[in-house]
């Protein structure tokens, strides 16, 4: 086990830590530890909403939560020598959740899986599922089953959603810059189009007074992700894949949370992946000048390791850039094709004793596979959706009889 | 071998064959050939444009191609009792390139991949990569190779790009009616928002003189995958996959083509894939009444096969939503976020010495994995692109030495 | 499609080929065709009994097959250059049951997999079934079924059973001097501890009088798998996968047959795979003094390919040295672990309604994996055989309601 | 985290433990703790000579190591209304190093891989390797290198080697005659053909006196797999696997131990895995009357973990049962050939610089395959072993150039 570098208590509120960490993006975030490169080092992470999600069969906590807090994350980390233009190599040695089992934070023994609500949030089907739902998952080793998805049991594919390098000022600036202008294009929308810096909720580890208001006023948001890392929820972070950051400003200050016990690609309900608290093992080393010499000048790259769960047997669903209820025609929208498939699915999985909301928490959260499959054919971008068959305790392979309807029970709802 | 129910010759147009084929969807192409549920059936096939690209070294002919007759399909082949509101259960025994391995057309031994230029035909990198351009690929049992992009060697994903069935006159008038409003919106784009019907280069089988005329006037072209199938360019579809297609017409009149040796996920050069004629053995099935059943209302579903080429090791690039060169945010936009993740792929490759348009060929064709990673952290969608790092006979990997540079050859360009 | 250098007409006995084959190891048999290094070639193949056993519900072809006759072996190639001392580089392109699949003969839409008597053949597990039976298989592509084995389908892992170099004189001599050593420890036993050179029977191409007298004297039978290659029965050898040879003779002469649709490891039925006639797709090429270059002396060595089918989930048997009817401890044998792991294997699925005999021949021919685990642990060998349980209609993982057991028909006795 | 039943000091002896476990097997060692069916439980690990071998560049340790120690259990845990006839569904839910990775004893933060002397232990290749040696490895992780195997770095499959129930009296009276009658018919061998119940060195938890000395005269060592399971060194015993034992004294009686960080089938050298001391996590349950209902009457069944690390390129050797120095036939002999494949394999690895104590000690550890192929093509059995090619960092394949030969460092040693 590496040293522990961020050390977090799980029964208390990110802010009230020995030494606190931060939810925004900004330079001038003082950095908790230095190490040197080549080095292993141990992160504790808070839930991201800071442990507003409860273990109970309400949505309630899902429909009032308070995203100005959110995410909450550990760090930053410094690193001896490293500059802007190096490629900062994290390998992901271990993750999971909280080690003690028994408490009541998210990741001791248990994660949730939320669908936001329209005026809070949103997802990627907020249209047609508007409301707040959640289901609680309980972990066993690897493994997740959830009283509010009966039938549905599957290994997790853990990872952290985010981590990322602390912007230059010069990049946050950029930021700034191009989400404002995108945020004055529809101002009014629900949900928003961008999150603008904000001064509510500012959490920046010790920096207090002048210095945290600066903070929350310039400081970006952590949802998006961007040329930092970032919010990625891309999966694949799991143990033994290695991200290559940019280094933008000196010692990188690496920075992170919101792990995840599982997701599936697109972490459709936004709250999509199993969010827990819990701890992550990294290994840090340089690659000095790296930017450069491998070309990498916007975002990280990364190598997925070898012990990802397996799964041989999908149903697959297709979705085209169309809106099918108006029968308009969208030019190679490869969100709206994903978005399509997503629905097909969830009408697939309705045959089956499923509701609309428990399908779509069960697409959020299990190792499902996004596929961008075309983007060339115009007008339709084609895009589809691999759900791993034996994540299911009955068959949902389709065949000439027709789908063995169930009672399948309910999840968390807000009422 | 299953029975022969489109046979093609290889050395001639379809137009010549003894039982010609089509290159529209139109409900009133008469089928070739009956055959009851659960039967084997062989189904010959021309390369999508007919034979008009060679195995040279010049993309003069991908530059001048005549787009007006592509694709070339095989077909219709109906089954019996099928009716609208079944599902057609194809399973994909086997395909491949054509037999006889020594002739000149696509298939014979070799294939192709193209660039295709921004004024005929475009790409997904066509802003950034606008001229035409050419690799040449050879087969030896399932592995291709080009003597134009040096270092690669891959086991193809080999599958149809494009088999549906018949749209009904009623789904035919709405495919029509949403392109033109897409067309409409900025008529004089090039490449073209859409492809509207097009009496020139028209082929419907048998039909000649005003029958002709009207599948020219009112046959939808190809090129977009819809409700009834079509060109899904989905990689998966290769040997032992299932596909379930909504059936809209009686008979269901199954028809395809546009056979690919290998494909990346999201054939991004337009004709990415590496395009070949040849044959495909297919069981045809009927789930009466599957599309209600299992509620499959726009697209196919399917499953893939258990012998897909395998690869462990991938290094992967993320693109999100954001124009770099202008600093514009675009909302939660996939098809911009993997247009980034190939962009930055293209960038890395050539790091090793290969040109842009090397690199773009290679990610078309090879077998990358195109995934939406996540597409609600608004306003970023992102898309990573996963390259088996296998495929290249030096390392890619990143190191601190930096990238192995070499003479990698050059690719067939226009001049 | 390659050149065809060796042809079969499935109708006809390998002895009324145009050109015949042979039956026996001996380095005067001639080559039917010579090709250069670097060359593609399609062989065709015969049955490896020559066509004996019947698409029939009875087993009494098996029972009394004439073994005398096989393995009937396409060949020999020479190779151009190939000298003692080299290595031959054989990739396998493709292979599959004869491409006709409508004739009687095994191989042309279906194939076969028989448990020998003891006394004509016998097989791992003949003490416990010394009763001839058989399954019948239907080929749909990659997918196998037979009738007499109900609830059971799995993907072939397609591959030839037997493919060698010719011997040397005087590694014949070495050949026949070990083995009539060992049969001399106990000549009488049935079955025969190995089988020495037989006149009966005998092919050797188009030998005859006293050239092929001296072959049948002196030719090594070809059931074991030798220095040359041989009957490895090792069902990696499937499409993709790369085998290198010892060269022995000058030309190489390279000889094979014996074609599987599918195996499982040890091919425990004795005829366990499921036999069938076909072709032959391989790439030939030497590496110069490859033996002594890679230390190779005894064995060829080999590389799977990437598209054998893929499993997840197994369910695994162990056994151990030990005979547990009569509690009699074996030093660290493991092919009698291996038995007993069979044995095991056996006995479980004989609780869902299975025959032995037919829990048996789904062992010998659907894709088991049997692993060596443990051979340090003395006394006890341990051996493990996994059983994928994705190739039953029903589950056959263990819990705590018990198996379901079901009527599972039956397979073909000789009664 | 789960209740830890069992809980070890590292810097202690097992026998000096608060709880000691035990290094026989028998049925009067008083359980250490007592769980309810549907438990989870976390069980600490010593190594299993109980921290003889030292981090250290010598292998005297291994050459003069006291196996009458061995193997250092803990356990037992006692299950609640388990009876014989049971099976106990363990599933191995997570298992690992020791946490704090800074001490001296073995699993923390590295672990050993021993040749074990002719005269002390042997191994599989003791007859051509017959000097003690060794290699320490090093964790991140689950990574392994070793600075006495340089170019090797591999994804540890980590398991535990040894897990059982408790014999009941009669069955620890069946093994003990029939090993002291395997080692009656050559009782002067070295090493030996079984190891008989010794007194020196026993331990049995908190028994002591007459208890002990009993424990000692009658009880069972830990050396093989038996009947209630034991030391399997099956390596898919990873996380997320399912192994049901048959239960044959009330409670269960669960002991384990010897954790592997890694190996290969066989585990060729004895003391062939990475050998480390750690924890494991479990869950408990049982199938009541498992063994009759499923027909287990002698060993465990298994489900391997779908979380296993992942290789798709093997370069892989074969052994038959053939003696090539003295050229005799062996019958159908597993083991024979699968040591001439380990043979081959060796002498391939030699080709590139290693010497052959390092190429049998990357075999041991490396998660190598070792297959049973045929096992009925008399008199030769056929085996064949796959080695991963990635472990390698450099190319280990065979072409026309030959071996790349480097200096590789040097093992340790016992001068």
């Amino acid at each position: 086990m590496p040293d522990v570098v961020f050390s977090v208590d799980q029964s208390r509120s990110m802010r009230d830590q020995a030494a606190p960490g931060h939810n925004r993006w900004h330079p001038d975030i003082p950095a908790v530890a230095t190490v040197p490169p080549d080095t292993s080092i141990r992160i504790e992470c808070r839930e991201w909403t800071d442990g507003q999600i409860l273990n109970s069969d309400t949505a309630k906590d899902v429909r009032d939560v308070d995203l100005s807090v959110a995410h909450m994350l550990s760090g930053p980390v410094a690193v001896e020598g490293a500059e802007p233009g190096d490629l900062l190599v994290v390998d992901i040695l271990d993750l999971g959740p909280v080690p003690q089992t028994r408490g009541e934070a998210p990741g001791e023994g248990w994660g949730y899986t939320g669908i936001f609500a329209k005026e809070n949030g949103g997802g990627f089907l907020t249209e047609e599922y508007p409301q707040a739902c959640k289901a609680v998952w309980d972990f066993r080793g690897q493994v997740a089953t959830s009283r509010h998805l009966p039938g549905v049991r599957f290994t997790g594919i853990t990872h952290p959603g985010l981590f990322g390098t602390a912007p230059s000022h010069d990049l946050l600036a950029k930021w700034n810059e191009r989400e404002r202008a995108l945020i004055a294009t529809d101002p009014g929308r629900v949900p928003p189009l961008a999150l603008p810096p904000l001064e509510q909720g500012v959490l920046a580890g010790t920096l207090g007074g002048s210095d945290l208001e600066r903070v929350g006023r310039e400081g970006a948001r952590t949802v998006p992700a961007r040329e930092n890392g970032g919010n990625h929820d891309i999966k694949n972070f799991s143990r033994g894949s290695r991200v290559l950051y940019p280094v933008h400003v000196p010692g990188a200050k690496l920075s992170g949370g919101d792990l995840h016990f599982s997701q599936g690609d697109g972490e459709i309900t936004f709250c999509g992946a199993i969010e827990m608290g819990g701890f992550i093992d990294m290994h840090v080393d340089l690659i000095k000048d790296g930017m450069s010499k491998y070309a990498v000048s916007t975002n990280p790259i990364f190598m997925p390791g070898n012990v990802e769960p397996r799964y041989t047997e999908f149903l697959s669903f297709i979705g085209i850039s169309v809106d099918h209820k108006t029968n308009e025609n969208h030019y190679n929208d490869a969100t709206l094709a994903y978005r399509n498939a997503c629905l097909n699915a969830v009408e697939y999985l309705k045959q089956f004793g499923y509701s609309g909301e428990q399908a779509y928490l069960i697409l959020g959260s299990a190792p499902i596979e996004g596929r961008v499959s075309g983007v060339v054919d115009i007008p339709n971008a084609c895009c589809s959706l691999y759900l791993p068959t034996a994540i299911f305790d009955f068959d949902i392979k389709p065949n000439a009889e027709g789908p063995r309807r169930a009672d399948r029970g309910r999840c968390a709802v807000a009422q």
